[in-house]
């Protein structure tokens, strides 16, 4: 039986257990729609990723998705067509429904990036049917992890738009091939968990969706138990490189651990690595 | 038989027709001297493309060469040593020189750099000799595609100068291991399909030129079957992201969509896939 | 026998031979302690790499370490442990502390970035234990080879600390594969060999440390024979493509090209090219 | 009798009204204290920006402070002396500590560019003291005005700290006079309204605080007559382009446009320009 | 009587002379209309701009406009108004109307900044009416002198639009007292040659038009007299140093005079220097 | 009688001093040459900078010149001219010589950004003739302060050259005037105090040399009363928001702070502001 994680209850479209000392388990709960995502949803996900982000008790979270077709199908397409960007409300002013949608991308963008932002590592595992916002989410997140079935899609262009929720931005970033990044997202064609893995999109690939879990979770342990001001400080440094110069990479990061060096964290560490024992770190 | 691409008539170095709807094919056309480039053929490139960006009858662009035994041995260098670079013309100043040099470059530069401003995306297919300005030109393009017999070298070193038409700016962004752009930039050793595929250079090898060239068609033809305003969009957000922040690619691509979601497209792409039709576009 | 590198005696920690004309070979030689960094030989390893930078008897440059079991074990953490960041020497004020932690890891830093800003091409040839600060000095190398037998490890999160000497700035850039990045550096697991080359974190895996030295040799000797104002240009642009915009890397490298165009090595290197000799270019 | 403005009650701190159609008035309203800002207050002045930020019926903001004496005094340092900085909370370790205050900044910082980050302009008139918090604060609007007997000063240095809401990084930028900037942020000295007009601090000096409201009030009244769409636009390209470059500020502009050209507006400002009629726009 | 300039006949909008040696003087020729742009203008001043970039007998240039009441009333609304961008063409779609509307700007965009672009130094002289178009086109110029008379505005939000030809990217960037800058852009209220000098948006102000001609044919002889090498160098270093960091500019100056450098004006220019004597300089 | 620096003998041109307690004082001292610039100087000057800014003795420095008729008549021509740029040593190899040009501006500039890069404030005291070099070291000071006899030029272009030590990359970020900053690069015409002042080069201006000198020396003893904690984060945190964005900017602050509250002198000037006592701080 899995543990609760406490402070969580509450969130209507997610399960939040903690499968291990420090590990939280944030789980998309909406599997007879093929976790697809409607508003209430991508709200409440950037509300749990901000909580978590600065919650002492979690060092590690894994993001995936109740039961067997799919992480997710993506945004609910239906749900959308009655949303505030495609009905025109009434105003026949272009530059009024402009801005109406421009800020409902921001909001949306905002709540997809809490899971980029979140100051612990996220390793998402993704299964079956996993598009469209599935890459959008993914790319988010720190580790990818897939089982075999999963199918992915960079699927918008097939509804008649560029993506905009950061799959665009985020994934000639991370995955380093850009003709199949142009191949896959100018054609929306599937691409299965072998491709995937060939490209590096994903860096594991297990046999089904509870191995991956289990994958997942040993990883995040292994996480977890080191120290958390070594482990959120490396997720920062790696996010701010990725955007930045070298030379303000090395900037930042010496100035970053100039205060994050005086931590008894290092010295427990270094003793524990002489001693042979496991270390306990204070909570952050 | 090939359909020609109406109002590209007049073009001496390029032979430029329509394959399937929606789809151009420009094939350098100097075979007999390996498809080596002079300045008038740059400039007619340049033009091409610029052109083909802004025809509402083109959604895809294939990218290939007459002949059999080359895609490109580079610049012709024969040619260009009589050209303004090599030639001192009298003047002894070098400051003097070095500014028609860069001229010269700037020139030169643009006209290749008018394949990655195409807005409509472009396919590159690359088959035998492929070296110097193949690589430039293909880092434009948005997906590379060879044969099995394509040989490739960053050649430029051998002629005593590092590569300026775009090779050395783009094939580290391109291309997600340095340590093989360094090895092959800097040796100008030459490397096969299958080396260039491993390390993502190319996204797919084929058999021959022929069959190269029908999966290009065949991948052009599906991309130029989606919404234009969506696949367009896609290239460009890409491109911008490339050289951006995640940060700013997501805001850019928020005022890019806030204006292209006012599309007739995105109706047409839903219903389409609810009905499962074949939507028609509006031209772009 | 291998020659000496003249000008380089008196260096206490580090070996400098010339296994060829134009190369220089640079071997860290503290087996006795698996090669690990103390403070001197930092700065020592940069004040080499500075020489070697403007030394026009040298055009590409080897970096390894003498003995069997270890290219480095990374810091000394014995001696660290006594050195200016863990003592806090009698200051209980943390800003103070601070200040000196910022100075001491910019000194480190510059030491290790000597190895990227050296203007010859330098190639690293890792074997055995290659961890923390291996990965570190590995990333600012151009070229990285390893033997089979290597392991590596980002190993800082597990004394405490994010890595601040470099590999967290520089390793994504150098691979394109950010999950597999995120896994490493957030775990400090261990990899090897072969999983460093599917990544593309190396770019030759050879069967042993004797053969990789070999490799690397006779791809410095290679990468020597050619014209030094082209391998270095090639270099800086390449370096400087990395860290800005395709657009500004055009920019760049038109008025470095503007400058180094005016080589006798471009008129050298065509005309060997056409009589089949083998060019001999002027030092620089 | 200003009239009230719909939406704004249930604020504690600050004082919300309307002074003539479509322009927001907001007032610190702690003028026993000099205004001086408690935690509580700046969280509110986050959330009633962020408020007028998207509410239509406002296009202009006029943002002042209650009482005879003081724009604002700057951080309450009384209450800040036991808020989560300076109290160590029984923490020992120096980075769990640097996390707590890193947080707390960023929170700060957030309410703080509330202001900037208004999508309708803000004007700010400042009287009397004006220290600390005031000049990060006014940093924030668009338009700085202040009455005669304004004494401002970036005052944190005497208390042992930089400025970091903002004020070193905005002041720069918006004030072409970097050696008065140095002058004024690292000696923490007085200087008056005269010699904040002469070096462009604010760009308008009045008599008194009476007179002072009723030219900001005069001006947000114009600029609320405006077309919504030209005055958001116009700010929000402004911002952007002080921190980017012009080619990226052209490029951003262009893709604005195309969306927000879609607009009655255009129509109706030009026909009332022709017509000497006054236009009326649609809400924002 | 005044020189003609060789080659630049065949422009219909602009008169072309040459008032002394090496010194070009363009005139916007559209007096009856108070200069106001249509889009034929734009076009051709880009080609005027671009032609006098390389022109060896050009090493200055002076931009004005014929007529007593206007540099110019900025756009031609009447024309404008018949143009691409208010008339939808039938069109219905969104996404479709706002491409045409970007690449409309971007072309118009580039024919402005080509005054810019222009290697060499260009002064801007304005008179009476100087609105809109006049802002844009002036923050592109070098050197920016007024008559008395001068009444300036930053119209574009009179016509319901941001403005989107460059006033809002470039005049935050040459006019460092910001809250001066959104007064003007927000308010599209006029000023005069008085306030545009203090506020530093105008270097200079003349008693009247031919006082100023007079002025800035002085200034472009003098720097028309200097080595074009020089000349050139400075615009085009100041240039990317506003757009980029001082640790950039400095390594972009650097290569470029390592170029430039190279160059008989220096020894001329030091030598006349000595002798005081006028150098010449060989044209560039 | 003025106090000698510890630790600050064997400089052999520049004389170093202590006028109040933590303030330092450097000058020029070749007046019989007009205080020019040979390479030795300006080695040593770097060396100097370089030394201060690590000084826990000083605070604060100020930077002016010996001798009644100049702060510096710049570049020492008449030994420039056996230098290395001119001279071109027997190579007839443009790129060779462009490689030594580079390297040597290299090291000038770093020279001169050592001031710049002082960790403590600079305030340099300009006289008499400022020219050339002049220019280059008093942008890179935090603040200028002349005398009324002072006569600038930003002198280059007159020897043939555009600036390349500095003034073209900083003097359009210093003063926010881009038509004076343009006018007198490349003019290369004389200016006085009255019109630095004016346009905001200089900040303040002195009767005489001895009065400023006194100016500076009481603003450096007031900046160097303040908590060097304080004083020294606010210069580094101005000189980052000059290069950066605003968003750069805060999240840099932030995480400076982070470190930097840690420290004493928060309580000590907190304590002495209700007090009314002086504070003193621990060395840094």
């Amino acid at each position: 039986m899995v543990a609760t994680l406490d402070g969580y209850t509450g969130f209507k479209h997610f399960l939040i257990s903690s499968p291990a000392e420090y590990v939280a388990h944030v789980e998309t709960n909406r599997p007879e729609k093929l976790n697809a995502f409607i508003e209430a949803m991508w709200l409440e996900l950037g509300q749990i990723f901000r909580k978590l982000s600065h919650d002492p008790n979690v060092r590690a979270v894994i993001f995936s998705a109740v039961g067997e077709r799919a992480f997710t199908s993506g945004l609910d397409v239906h749900a959308a067509s009655q949303g505030p960007i495609l009905s025109q409300d009434g105003t026949s002013d272009g530059s009024r429904y402009a801005t109406r949608v421009r800020r409902n991308i921001y909001e949306f963008q905002d709540s997809i990036s809490a899971i980029e932002k979140c100051e612990k590592p996220v390793i998402v595992v993704m299964h079956g049917i996993s598009i469209g916002l599935a890459i959008d989410m993914s790319c988010c997140a720190d580790i990818r992890i897939c089982s075999k079935d999963a199918r992915f899609s960079v699927k918008e262009v097939d509804i008649g738009m560029a993506a905009d929720i950061g799959t665009l931005s985020r994934l000639p970033k991370i995955v380093g091939n850009h003709s199949w990044v142009k191949d896959v997202c100018l054609s929306a064609r599937f691409f299965g968990a072998e491709e995937a893995f060939a490209v590096g999109f994903v860096s594991k690939v297990l046999e089904n969706k509870t191995q991956a879990i289990d994958a997942a979770t040993k990883l995040a342990t292994l996480i977890a138990s080191k120290s958390p001001v070594a482990v959120q400080g490396t997720k920062e440094i790696l996010n701010y490189s990725r955007d930045n110069s070298v030379e303000d990479g090395l900037r930042y990061t010496a100035i970053w651990n100039a205060a994050m060096l005086q931590s008894n964290d290092l010295k427990s560490a270094m003793l524990s690595g002489i001693k042979k024992t496991k270390p306990r770190f204070e909570k952050l």
